[in-house]
């Protein structure tokens, strides 16, 4: 059997034509963000393989594990299918996930999902723990903003110490071209997302649960405003309460979406420090603020930085180093400097800190592989790329360095 | 012709009989370390290659330029040893240098060389920048407790914030065996000593003038009191005064006579930043304290933390860690193994950070090669000791890891 469509609802939360041909993938990706629980892997791999729809039909058909298992070719175990089927059955059902669309519809919820435009691309890095959709409400400039934005994140118990460093953090990102993504949270976060909205900045907060109630309630009115001016996130369909582990899954998405992370106060077992974990898995750079060592609100920063884990980062220069915006936003460093377009997004697409191969730069910058291998090889004379063991590297140019320095000791 | 010698000043200093064969070698180097400026390299040519008492004999002589050249094996060239001897012979006064030991012997100083069971054999280290003697006040005890020393230093200009660290550090070190260096400074090294002293530890003061006057005044009866329980010491014969350069080159001595450096607090530009470079030259362990990012006088810290110069470090624990003492001074690390006294001293001689190759091994811990080089084999297979490119390095067992671990974690 297949699956109805409301297409009239539908319609509205995508912003799609009814007629659409991808309708049938967005209604049904609607319908899996109520099954499974964040970072589902197995949910993954079967819309992966099946596609959204037909994998949802295959769930109502109710296929047995050996078929499911078939069905992803073998990437799943049937005995992994059989658990993954005990955890989605009980939560098939088709008039909660058209309430939770008209819930949607009702407060001005929208469905993305990947290849959509304005799908933050950072998420895909997650591969088999990537969300399925994302429900929003914002504008299109803030999702197209995550591509440049840095995440600050830390300690609801935060200190005045800790809310003044993360007001300049944002404030100073924020001037520096940079979008503020972090999760809503009293706090450190409330302080980030607040001092971006102050500095006329682009701000997206994440959240585990639903976006038609703000979560904390206390934040309802920050919330609004974000909503309005720039975005907020779930990949959990209205209606959902935040739970531990979606808090936990939330954070893997402010680390994936965003460019870097940076952590400005933490206690020995903050919630940050998942998100600084989450950013490491992905090799994205992270930065941690140190403090008084006599504050226990920064012991998690001193941890991450004395693990290595994290850069000690003490200003808005310091922290937009670990993710360089594109030439044309930083003219000063790169002022004798003549670039190409090409040149200038093959740059962009790279790492100061996580080396990527030329295929992986190729498909962030949009470029062919061997228009990237050719300029690679041109790059690498002017030094402003080096080739590492795990793949190429952004660099400062040798001549930047020592103008640095000169700077400093002078 | 051959320099003259009060004698029985001579063993006043040096605490020797008078007849003594060594006596001639020390009352020459009491001589050079009036001439020559601390960290002359060519001096230290001069008197390794000669011996102090002839290489005095031949500058009384006034040996040429190209004399000297060959008498150094031409280490160093023949317009060196001009400008050398153009810095040297102006100072070339004998009565002073009667002046200067009767000073010390007024003040109870006492003079120490290398090769004399109390020369800090840390010091050696700097190799052709070591110094030819130190002038002392202060008790064996505390020359020897060089070797379990970590020097604390920072900004003259510390915050409450700094000194309250600096208190907590000091009384911490101390309770775990260590001696504590600093160099007697207002701000943070005033403090460091001052802690040791309160816990009833041993503490070194470095000065950067002669240990007759004590400098800075206001620190005359701190150090009156290291010199009574600790050590006061200096390269400098008395009445010499303290000048910039001797301040620079007393920190290589902080540096290079103690296991391990930490900087508590530091502005952007100060001295105790010299120290970490020089403890950096000599592959000696670095630890900085962070602080607010909001505080000037931690940008330094935060310097050496983010140039990857200095560990992190937050609390004793933290700061020990950086140069463990020998495992009878922590048995509950090493409770399940068994040592014999060998294995101690080798284990001993090693560090965590700096590897060495076995003949350093050797030589620190007073072992044949050989027998490095068999316990070094055995040690491997126990994970205590790891071999690196540029030598062996001590490791922390695999197991004290995991217990540490899920201590963290529990």
């Amino acid at each position: 059997m297949t699956f109805p469509i409301d297409r009239g609802l539908l319609a509205h939360v995508t912003q799609r034509d009814p007629a659409d041909p991808d309708a049938r993938d967005l209604a049904a990706r609607s319908v899996w963000s109520g099954i499974v629980e964040p970072g589902d892997r197995i949910a993954w791999l079967a819309v992966d393989a099946l596609g959204a729809a037909p994998a949802l039909n295959a769930l109502i058909d109710n296929w047995d594990a050996q078929h499911w298992s078939n069905a992803v070719g073998g990437s799943a175990t049937p005995e992994d299918m059989q658990l993954a089927l005990e955890r989605w059955m009980p939560r098939l059902d088709l008039p909660a996930s058209t309430r939770a669309l008209r819930q949607a519809a009702r407060c001005g919820a929208r469905l993305v999902v990947p290849g959509d435009p304005l799908w933050p691309v950072g998420v895909d890095d997650l591969g088999e723990h990537a969300p399925l959709a994302l429900w929003v409400r914002g504008t299109d400039e803030a999702l197209l903003a995550l591509n440049r934005s840095i995440a600050l994140v830390g300690a609801r118990a935060a200190t005045g110490y800790g809310e003044h460093v993360t007001m300049e953090a944002s404030a100073g990102l924020v001037d520096r071209g940079y979008a503020i993504a972090s999760g809503a949270a009293y706090g450190i976060d409330g302080m980030a997302h607040r001092a971006a909205l102050a500095s006329n900045g682009m701000t997206i907060a994440f959240l585990a649960g639903g976006v038609d109630r703000f979560y904390p309630s206390g934040h309802d009115a920050l919330l609004t405003r974000i909503s309005e001016v720039g975005a907020v996130i779930s990949e959990l369909p209205c209606g959902s309460a935040p739970t531990k582990w979606r808090f936990l899954q939330r954070n893997r998405l402010i680390a994936a979406a965003s460019r870097a992370t940076i952590v400005l106060e933490a206690g020995w077992r903050s919630g940050s420090l998942n998100t600084a974990h989450h950013a490491k898995t992905l090799g994205r750079p992270i930065g941690a603020v140190p403090g008084p060592v006599t504050s226990a609100a920064s012991a998690g920063c001193h941890k991450l930085i004395r693990e290595e884990i994290a850069m000690c980062v003490t200003n808005p220069d310091e922290m937009a180093e670990l993710a360089p915006l594109a030439p044309t936003a930083q003219p000063a460093l790169f002022e004798e400097q003549t670039y190409t377009d090409d040149r200038s997004r093959l740059l962009d697409a790279m790492s100061y800190r996580a080396p990527r191969v030329a295929l992986d730069i190729a498909k962030r910058s949009g470029l062919s592989v061997a228009a990237v291998q050719a300029m690679l090889g041109e790059l690498e004379l002017e030094e402003l790329v080096a080739e590492r063991e795990r793949g190429w590297l952004r660099i400062t140019p040798a001549r930047e360095k020592e103008k640095k320095k000169s700077k400093e000791t002078s």
